[in-house]
């Protein structure tokens, strides 16, 4: 019966690879930190590992990566795989508490409903993102219905918020998605 | 770097345990399969495993039980640990497909924003639940900002939408949780 009770979600093995190729892993400006996340996207895209989204986590102090997470939903057959609840989970447990209040999440792309959700619940400080949610919709992700002033939402319990930003670039893993006709989820 | 790109969450050993000694799993009405998540959210806090939630899937055509799920945020360290979520990740797992369209999703209380969008993308046909989230709320838990029209917006989607549903029995997780003084997540 165990099966029933464990959820066991796993990263592919490139990214790891990836983020250690990184250097000193502070990235300053938010454009560095959000070109990152785009290439993780489209890195998960070349690979085949998933869908065309990627995330990460920075302290917001010294804007040094912490963490990071791409979509694995295919791959790991689990809908909830989308690249901020899976990095915000790797943040969780590399942190080790319930209170990520001391970094900023972010992601290539506008986040869907669920993981603007998770991004509450997570307590970060800080959203920042790429693409507009309409570029992820017109490659056929459906990103669910939002409160038209979510950003209030989220600047209401305390989480700054800023994007669309880098949007051309930001068009890029999902054109490259596209172009390799990948299944939609 | 393995614990960065691994999100593992465990559900408490009772569970199972507790799914074993439910006979043949089939529940006929609305009633007995919300009651059956009560139940679960009300084990989680006498048993100290977790908030006062629990969730589970049912084949639509049987009605029998297939997956359960109980909050377990504070003893896995992780805030997408949600009942719900918990519930439809075991689902996935067992049903090997990322399509749960024979399956209903029962939950003891309204979802929050997070597992509204979960709900979504595990592409269940109908939601059963039962106490309304200001029940939640007034315990200190917050739900977050749905769309006004949330119902609407899953049924647009082929999800039916049935509840609040015995909220006077769904709201005793509620009232054990507020007198043991849990942990609000």
């Amino acid at each position: 019966m165990n099966g029933l009770f464990l959820s066991e979600i796993k990263q592919p093995a490139w990214l790891a690879k990836y983020i250690e190729s990184c250097g000193n892993r502070i990235m300053t400006t938010p454009e560095e930190r959000i070109r990152f996340t785009i290439r993780l996207a489209l890195e998960n895209v070349k690979n085949g590992t998933g869908g065309p989204f990627g995330a990460a986590l920075f302290e917001r102090k010294s804007n040094r990566l912490f963490a990071a997470g791409v979509n694995v939903v295919v791959p790991s057959g689990q809908t909830l795989a989308h690249a901020e609840l899976m990095a915000l989970s790797n943040a969780e447990r590399l942190s080790g508490a319930i209170n990520l209040s001391d970094y900023e999440i972010v992601s290539s792309c506008e986040p869907c409903v669920m993981c603007f959700g998770g991004i509450m619940w997570s307590r970060v400080t800080s959203l920042l993102y790429g693409a507009p949610g309409s570029f992820a919709g017109a490659v056929g992700f459906d990103e669910g219905d939002k409160v038209p002033d979510w950003h209030s939402s989220l600047t209401s319990r305390g989480i700054e918020v800023a994007g669309p930003m880098l949007i051309e670039e930001a068009n890029e893993p999902f054109e490259l998605y596209r172009r390799l006709s990948g299944q939609i989820y």
